[in-house]
């Protein structure tokens, strides 16, 4: 039998778990004390007002009341195995030994690697997990059956399981997360200066480097403050590299001051080359294959037939070309061990390669 | 009758620039130094190689050289009217003055506001100024019908022509794409000290932010030295903002602290809203269909041969699985005239969208 979810909090997060939940067949319990929001949520489809007694209770409310409402589910429903999904987790575990003393052995963090600058129960999407890490930091005092609850939780919404220390979780997202966070609302926050004529020439550059600057500050004011220990020293090496490029940039007509300059955007170059592709740090090694095509329906489709017919799976798949343009480039992501063999047959029957 | 283009440098710009004359059936004359670059541009169909004498030269080499190509093609051709691509202008102008006397009367400095992080022909395309800020930058010893050369030349490409002088362009991209650049590669350089772990929990915020840190540091170097005056003030600004930021991150449990933090996230938030809507709002942008497919050899052919079937044109596709994961999500870009055809018939069909 499928065990019984209930939802604390129907916000961004707590919907979008239902409505993924709903795909498959599951019904969650709702709760949530904006009467709206919770209306809203049933509304979309996210699931039911119940009185059943949960075997699994995902509070999903903002950080600084996680804790708190943590408590208060563990000490409601003395069968469940609690979990929560806040962007950090070290001090709410402490905070829920604090607060449930020995029913905190049912409390098992946990930390979806999803969202969305719009919050709110109108930015819910069915597929908010899907592919996207779902961070499990398990206490000592947890067992194998309630790690094992909530890990099936995970792969019942396609998001991936991981599990590591609350500790290694603090550390990761303040690298990852907080000090983007940080430093992209610090840039955005310099538009201030900038005059209608300057905003319109803005392209992609900055609209990506500034995306998450759009982010509740409410929030992410709560989510910094409970992780500042492990953001700390990041943003402190972060400040020092920025301090080296204002005198670099003041001296730029010196060969040393162009030297410091430059490291950084080699060092640059090399961060980026080490974020995993979408698909995580294993498959970094894809070889790629680029196929011209005319830009016509159907061009596209032709060679993935033929791909298809050889056998070949394709990884990842880039299609560049222009409306009108006469060609299109397709650049297909592949394992190493079918790359020689793709190259080949595309070649043998009339593909062209660029 | 139109003016003859030529080309002289046929990376990424220039050949981009090929081809989106070529689509409004101009043959541009096309030179670069590289025979294999030249001979890929040619293939790609951005122009040809031609003795004619041209009405108008557009130099698309990298900054540092851009003055003095700019001053040998005054020389060489008598009555042609000069402008270039570089992303810096005052510098340039100031040299061109220097090198080619009272043949830089003949000079119009551009920047087409448009680029990527792969450089080279292979990254070339059609649209790649569609709607984009072209900006024009005469110098007091221009004639109207030179500065209508130009601004006729980016409206054939879609661009959007913008004048203002060299001396405004220079501060307004220190703003909005120079400090960017500095930002996101110092903010890229942090990943050094992060772990696999660590970057395995990497989502669309730290990619966003960091995308263009993966840019060419030699060009970009260039770029940066020739504008440091402008660049200077912004960076210290902006180094101010994070200094503040690592003094209040260390006092995170005193209120103060929290209000200054509070203070830069809301200011992110304003300054994001401040930047105009992609293509300033007056063209439609595509829309995004995402279908859900097995991840097996065939399945992805098999969706866009029935794309193909109903004549529908993909603009541009995107493709992300996970290693494991039993299904991959397709996002398709279409134009929004065929946006609900494409739903429709997908569902209509027995595909599923996410």
């Amino acid at each position: 039998m499928s065990p019984k979810i209930k939802i604390v909090g129907v916000g961004l997060i707590g919907t979008s778990l239902g409505l993924a939940l709903a795909r498959r067949d599951t019904t969650a319990s709702l709760s949530d004390h904006s009467k709206a929001n919770l209306r809203l949520a049933i509304e979309y489809g996210a699931g039911i007002e119940s009185t059943d007694e949960p075997d699994l209770v995902i509070v999903c409310v903002p950080p600084d009341l996680t804790a708190k409402v943590v408590a208060e589910q563990l000490s409601k429903h003395k069968n469940a195995v609690v979990t929560d999904v806040a962007s950090v987790k070290v001090s709410i575990a402490d905070e829920v030994k604090l607060l449930a003393g020995s029913d905190s052995s049912r409390y098992v963090g946990s930390h979806p690697m999803a969202g969305r600058e719009t919050g709110g129960p109108k930015g819910a999407r069915a597929d908010l997990f899907f592919a996207r890490p779902w961070v499990i930091t398990p206490s000592e005092t947890n067992d194998d059956s309630q790690l094992a609850l909530v890990t099936e939780f995970a792969l019942q919404l396609d998001a991936l399981p991981v599990v590591i220390s609350a500790q290694e979780h603090d550390r990761s997202v303040a690298l990852v997360s907080h000090l983007p966070q940080l430093v992209s609302s610090a840039l955005a926050a310099r538009l201030a200066s900038g005059s209608t004529a300057d905003l319109n020439l803005a392209g992609q550059g900055l609209r990506d480097t500034t995306r998450i600057a759009a982010s509740d500050p409410d929030l992410w004011l709560q989510i910094l403050s409970q992780n500042s220990a492990a953001i700390g020293p990041l943003l402190l090496e972060f400040s020092k590299d920025i301090n080296t490029l204002v005198e670099s940039i003041q001296d730029a007509g010196k060969a040393g001051a162009l030297a410091a300059i430059h490291s950084v955007l080699s060092a640059g170059n090399k961060g980026v080359s080490s974020i995993p592709g979408k698909h995580g740090g294993k498959y970094l090694e894809y070889k790629i294959v680029t196929a011209l095509i005319d830009d016509s329906p159907g061009a596209l489709a032709s060679l993935l037939t033929f791909v298809g017919e050889i056998g070949v799976n394709l990884e990842d798949i880039n299609l560049e070309h222009s409306p009108g343009a006469p060609i299109g480039l397709v650049e297909m992501q592949v394992l190493p061990a079918v790359h020689e063999k793709l190259m080949g047959q595309l070649v043998d029957n009339g593909w062209r390669l660029a």
